[in-house]
């Protein structure tokens, strides 16, 4: 059987294992202290081209979103999402577990729009409902979607304006940063408070790392990390991975291969007419299948049951990533056309 | 002006504060271990019908919910609710505040239904997701409707089957009670795992009566009433006003009367073909008025803006009480008729 | 039996309940906005001579101390109080509920000092422990001690310049307003960032005056409020007791007959040879009393264990309070004298 | 520089990282569903002789005792530990900030004892004040100390009776395992209701190994793991590094190599007068050292200062691992002979 059910089926980009390797026996200094941790930052400010942003590095994407929200919002604030977000659905409610809200509209092809947020402040006039003062995306989305460079701006010129937060979750942000319209690091660094760049989904062994542009969110986010748990002790194997990541562009030809892998089997699907959910040119591919041939797929491949449909058909997920092999995917395009 | 604005713009009813007055001078413990506390906890026991059931009173509504609703879940757990529910808009993420998301599905006239929560508990299958563990409904509504026995009956069934706890906020509970098809107290104590009988909208200076009937959520209450700030030092004021509230019917009497009064502005509404929002016999008048008829009654009357309509119209809620004199509602439907 | 158990035995000062029944049936808006709050209010700002402060009303003491503290502190920070700090023990880790580690040393006659504070800011260095953000405390003690102008200026002056909130806790504050060498109103609002003026022990039915001077603590206090379930819906009702006990120095009135009722009963005790314990002028006698005097005095009067010691004796409370009539002190002084 | 700071500043033991490197292309489902940490949970149960545990991995120390201890408690109960341990000084309040309040009493030799639980109780009789439910220990403790079987069985004995939980915190077990009068991890197993294997100080990468043995722990666990953002992606990578460690009685080998080292040092502190802080016989050593010496050894050493003395000394701390070489050991030894 082989596994197309998400992105972390496998340990670590072979690169970054080796350098995981290489580092081993070196002592260092624990919590992210080390230099290993500074050179990575360094490539970081480097590529986002904002020398006072800063950095920190913690393990895993649930950890980063409560983080990061409990250290943004006073007690009294929320958070705007939308449903399918990855903080509304799919985190054990690990947000309003620091005691804050999700707030929450229908998506649009799994986005927040300006006009949600507008939506959302006009209903929260005052002290007798949660503040709104932070809006939560994720690049790419739950769906396989991304905001292309115009759409993060105009979220970002009105969250400014109304004094929100604007927080992007980066765990698959490698996928979206080779696309033509989509933001690049630096544009995504202009154009919002705080964002993070995934690891786990993208060739580390594991690791987050977050970005801070807004001073405001800068103070004291080290001990916010340590009352959370999300504090390393060996951080140094966070600066190892992302240093190995981000200097020459390994991450970018991450994404690259994933999409390429992912368009792959969405030419597939398309040739034999089984229809796809949403335009997605990222490494998540959804297709709406009937259960016949379903069947016969899941006697060979591990695929995501999202949604049972009318006519006898499922709404199925696969995944690509780093260490998806072209030659499995050939494989199996081979068999979804003789199916 | 006169204002239809809510049901706590008075003091408290004369017998309450006649009560009050009566005792203000006699010493008694503190923290609700009083005569009077257990006075009022008998009389509760005997109109319920439910000898072993545990009583305990506080000051507010926001927060007998939130401290109801963390007594009874566990960190991962979350409540369900209908979109309208008074802890999803109208509490600053009270409940959020204490770590627990609220789940919630579009209303049924104001309702929650079995078919939202069934929908609730598939889309929450595993750990990946907040625990759905309690459904948390209001009697009355937020727009004015009640849940009839029968209703509250099968909600009852279908959350018992399925491990959740029911808790019923009775803020504007005597409403509700004296309506034909409605649960009595008796009714409502057999099933709900707990609920309170409220006290600030219902002619006392304040307070809300919590009636714990399943035997899981009684230990340790009085600790997390302590832990939430909600234990009063002066117990004894809210045992001597729920004595006097409940102990000859007032509660009731108090009921009858404000749905009176609210029948007669509905009938006026209607007889100038005025559409009111939701069949609704209780307290809360809702009614959709053109823009120049709310000019007129906004000279000489405080009503509360709901939402505007289309074709220049806004929806109102004008809402009564023990407090409102039948001669000012007299006075207000004669201003109505001559619109 | 007569009870010196508390000072908050009976209902509310005379003077307090007729106000509220005289203001009974008027209508007024809710949660804080009305006439009588804004009175109270003005009073307030007069007497501590600080036109900018705020103010805010909620109902209990417990509340009050979680509610400034939780607004002042980030998730990450905590407060400081002497291990016998109200905070500390008797609110069944309330502040803690909102997160907040309470930071302790041993205390000095029931007060913090400078050198408590010096201490434990230099044994918290770093993020790997909690950041000390805030001092807690109370006017007068739990012990009946109080701080002098002198030793609040002091600490003042400590906590400003290390960038610490200096917070008062008045729950008992009439009793030490009275005293020569204590801060005034308005030496303490010049002396701290927040404190409260205690009602429900100083004759008010119910209720705590918060005064907020430090402007970092005053944006979004109401949205905080309804977050924590704080805020009163008769808001009115706290501003009527706040007024009538502030607007002609019944307040005051109030502590010198407390202080006064404890003098008598205090001399008594030392006239008898039963040392007392710290020297106390407010309205609480502490005193150390052989247990076989102790059983026949409480054959007629209620008062509190505090703590066994050796030699057959056990320390026990006494409060005055508004309530305390003179002839019912004059009785029991002499019962004391007969022993 | 040679570091002797603490026991985390390499990377992982070669049989761990090996054991990474050979499954590191291998597919597997995510969350700790997979075979190697099935494997390395058979292996647990077998070695603690208690079939009916549940075994849950995360990644950090912090991260299990903040997540074990909310899971325990409810909202109003608190954690009793000693006034150094871990929770209570070096986690930035993260128990704290759960809602839980940590109780302390001074250590006794680093350690809690029964007489301390004891008074606790004594002193926590009703609702207004946090109800002591769960004590923490830490084996070996802060200090360097750890419990004898004996102690440990004494201090369960006494928190069985009591209705409390009993926490180990075994972040450097490995040290304590091989001593002759400290428990087994059998023992251990019989004497808590929740411990852990510690990973990351004992040769792991990264990782601790949660065993609960009472039942009432056990529900819903996985929840509470992903609520606090602790439930690792990549599961299998925990699943692998405690299958290695602990299927050979590898975990022992480094415990035994690390006091081994450690006893050379002391010994050499020893025979030069250095008095040594507390009895140990683990990996932790502490010595008051005169500040000259001091400073001789830091040109060539890092050690941790932990608190300076009278007459010109400091106490420092110095760490051994599974990463010492004896040849650095026996370097250093030579070094101190020499001074």
């Amino acid at each position: 059987m082989y596994s197309f059910l998400n992105d972390y089926s496998e340990g670590a980009h072979p690169q970054v294992l080796e350098a995981l390797i290489q580092s081993n026996q070196e002592q260092t200094v624990g919590y992210g202290n080390d230099d290993y941790c500074q050179k990575a930052k360094e490539v970081i400010l480097k590529r986002i081209n904002q020398p006072s942003a800063d950095v920190h590095f913690l393990v895993g994407g649930t950890q980063a979103n409560l983080v990061v929200i409990s250290h943004a919002l006073r007690d009294y604030q929320g958070v705007i999402a939308s449903d399918e977000g990855h903080i509304n659905v799919h985190e054990t409610a690990a947000v309003e577990g620091t005691g804050h809200k999700v707030i929450t509209k229908p998506h649009q092809e799994g986005k927040v729009t300006v006009e949600m947020i507008k939506q959302i402040l006009a209903q929260h006039p005052d002290e007798h409902m949660v503040q709104p003062k932070m809006v939560y995306i994720s690049q790419t989305t739950e769906l396989g979607t991304y905001y292309t460079k115009q759409e993060l701006e105009d979220i970002h010129a009105f969250t400014k304006e109304n004094g929100l937060y604007l927080f992007l979750d980066g765990a698959r942000l490698g996928s979206a940063l080779v696309l033509d319209d989509a933001p690049s690091l630096a544009d995504i660094a202009k154009n919002v408070d705080v964002f993070y760049i995934g690891g786990t989904k993208m060739g580390a062994m594991f690791g987050e790392a977050i970005v801070i542009l807004n001073d405001e969110l800068k103070e004291n986010f080290r001990y916010q990390l340590k009352h959370k748990g999300a504090m390393l002790a060996k951080g140094r194997l966070l600066g190892i991975q992302f240093y190995t990541l981000l200097k020459d562009h390994l991450y970018e030809d991450i994404g690259r291969h994933e999409n390429q892998m992912a368009d792959y089997i969405r030419e597939a699907f398309k040739a034999k007419g089984y229809p796809l959910y949403l335009p997605s040119k990222t490494n998540q591919v959804f297709v709406d299948l009937p259960l016949d041939v379903l069947a016969q797929i899941e006697e060979h491949y591990l695929v995501t049951h999202i949604q049972p449909l009318d006519n006898q058909q499922m709404r199925v997920r696969l995944v690509t990533s780093w260490a998806t092999p072209k030659v499995e995917v050939e494989k199996f395009v081979e068999f979804i056309k003789q199916l």
